[in-house]
């Protein structure tokens, strides 16, 4: 069980040992930080490795000049200089805050970027602002959209924060898929199976097992197949790629580069890196933000009041489960796998970090 | 068989015998035959019906006066008047691509209106003006969050149109429920059983009963169940309700008025009658079209040539199938159930207007 702030530290130091500079590292460290807190570990330290990996392979800029391309009032685009994602992606998100500012809204489109952890905690920067936060980002492609067997699709993210008065803010971050990538992992390693209508085989037969990616299968879109749905999964999740990549220039669909260093960098692109969608809403350009807020109370008090379905004693509001996490995690410290401490174990080692 | 020039001079009647004016009565009939000729016969001539008797029950005014009532360079709110949802609706999204013109994108969200027809048919009209264009509304509580068995959302649809360039647009437009509430009452008119994942029961048991939202039962959100992501459905569909209706000071979740006459109206109001949201995005606020397009048919052309699962020979863009229906149905004809046929004849003979 490490304390935050020993983890915070020990990352930082990580970074501006790759080279980063010391607002940059404690930047990217945020958000490696928060991804743990809010319990999706998945997205916390276990990724360290594969950003140390990636830097050693050359495959990272640590020197990253970060800037705008192109932009109107209400819109710009980004290029992220092959920055860990955190870098361009905090960035474009302060660029959307700013626009909406002035023009009531502010759109940024990212392109040249990689990996950015969880989508919500850019969506989360605009709450402070009176202002909704939404992030998109598009992912290494594993999902194949509805009636197919081709992986083209990433798990493709959404994340939404909007504030609220007296009540902790609406704070959605999902998948376009029925369960993360992560899932599937852990299930492996335990030797489980899973649940039909999240993976299919190569020929497109529904499948319980976890490591089917290996053997040509592909993860489902969020509906599992097309009589619940999936092509609305899919229609999600090509919308993301589109305003991720397309918009900004990045690679879309299939061509989306590895965020992993033990996969190749793939022959062909169409274009810059890893891509992502940023949106920043100021609550007073629709209306008095203090009268929305109010508004949103009631709107989560009545969703809280819902009747709860048998066997269950509570309705959540999206981002609920995430704060309480992050309240107790502050408290009593963040437990890491034996697997993660060991590879932390080795970087800091062959960084010269000091870590127990 | 009727052709498609006759049913849109009969609805412009009906509308015009209304109270409308001769142009807000064309308007409001495009959208209806729309509807038709996308194959979505749920939402065009099967909903005038439900337009006549809210109009004898003085719960709509054919006479509106449509009006900005705050803005910004990239947004505005619209308050519709209580007219019928085609006409805010169109309103609302030639603000939103003039304000697009202008601060690079536009967002409008409408309070004060009606149900809207179909949601494709508003985020289409951004696309000759080299924009991509979204819409969202708020609809009819049916549809319970998840691990609960009150209805507090609609079926509670997206629509996204993006331009390409030798192909037809991507033209998504999906509720956010496996199904459409429409697919219910077709089943429950055939005698039928639905899938399980469709619906449950006042508990929140699964239920293949297509009646069982008479027996204080609910539809359920994209997923189906928390184990297969029904959680992202709920968020998805709590966004489009937040959008719609809290930003706009419409009625949200279970306070969204009636779209039938049948039912009474609310006691509690929160707002002015339903929400919608609507946006454009300006292509060239991002870079220019013309390169966009020539991406975007890349990204159309990698995921037509996608693996068909097995069973299936041919993997779709979004928008394809409608657009398909469309162009046969111009040709050929729109055929009407014999219910809604004789709904019809029974309006036109009220109205007088000649109907066969």
């Amino acid at each position: 069980m490490y304390k935050y702030d020993y983890l915070e530290k020990i990352t930082n130091e990580i970074f501006i040992r790759m080279g980063h500079s010391a607002e940059n590292a404690q930047k990217a460290t945020k958000v490696f930080l928060a991804a743990e807190l809010r319990g999706i570990s998945s997205h916390g330290m276990m990724r360290i490795k594969d950003y140390y990996e990636l830097w050693k392979a050359n495959r990272i800029n640590t020197s990253p000049d970060i800037k705008i391309v192109h932009e109107t009032p209400s819109t710009a685009v980004v290029d992220g200089d092959r920055a860990m994602g955190m870098l361009p992606s905090i960035r474009s998100m302060e660029i959307a805050i700013e626009k909406a500012k002035n023009a009531g809204t502010g759109w940024v489109s990212t392109r040249n970027s990689n990996h950015f952890g969880i989508a919500g905690f850019y969506a989360i920067m605009a709450l402070e602002h009176d202002m909704i936060g939404i992030t998109m980002t598009n992912a290494n492609p594993l999902v194949a959209p509805t009636l197919s067997v081709s992986p083209l699709l990433g798990t493709n993210p959404i994340a939404v924060a909007i504030p609220a008065k007296k009540y902790p803010p609406f704070v959605a971050d999902f998948a376009t898929t029925p369960i993360a990538r992560g899932k599937l992992a852990v299930a492996e390693k335990q030797g489980k199976k899973v649940s039909l209508g999240y993976v299919q085989d190569k020929n497109g037969n529904p499948s319980d097992a976890p490591a089917i990616l290996k053997q040509g299968g592909s993860m489902l879109t969020l509906g599992g197949d097309y009589e619940h749905g999936s092509h609305k999964g899919y229609c999600m999740s090509a919308v993301v790629d589109i305003f991720s990549a397309v918009l900004s220039g990045a690679n879309f669909g299939p061509f989306v580069p590895p965020s992993v260093a033990y996969l190749p960098v793939l022959d062909e692109k169409v274009g810059e890196g890893t891509g992502h969608f940023f949106g920043a809403i100021r609550i007073d350009a629709f209306q008095p933000a203090d009268e929305f807020k109010e508004k949103m109370d009631k709107w989560i008090e009545t969703f809280k009041n819902a009747k709860p379905s048998k066997g269950n004693n509570r309705v959540y509001i999206p981002g609920e489960i995430e704060r309480e996490k992050e309240i107790e995690l502050m408290k009593k410290g963040i437990e890491l796998i034996p697997a993660v401490k060991n590879e932390l174990k080795q970087i800091c080692n062959e960084l010269g970090v000091d870590f127990e």
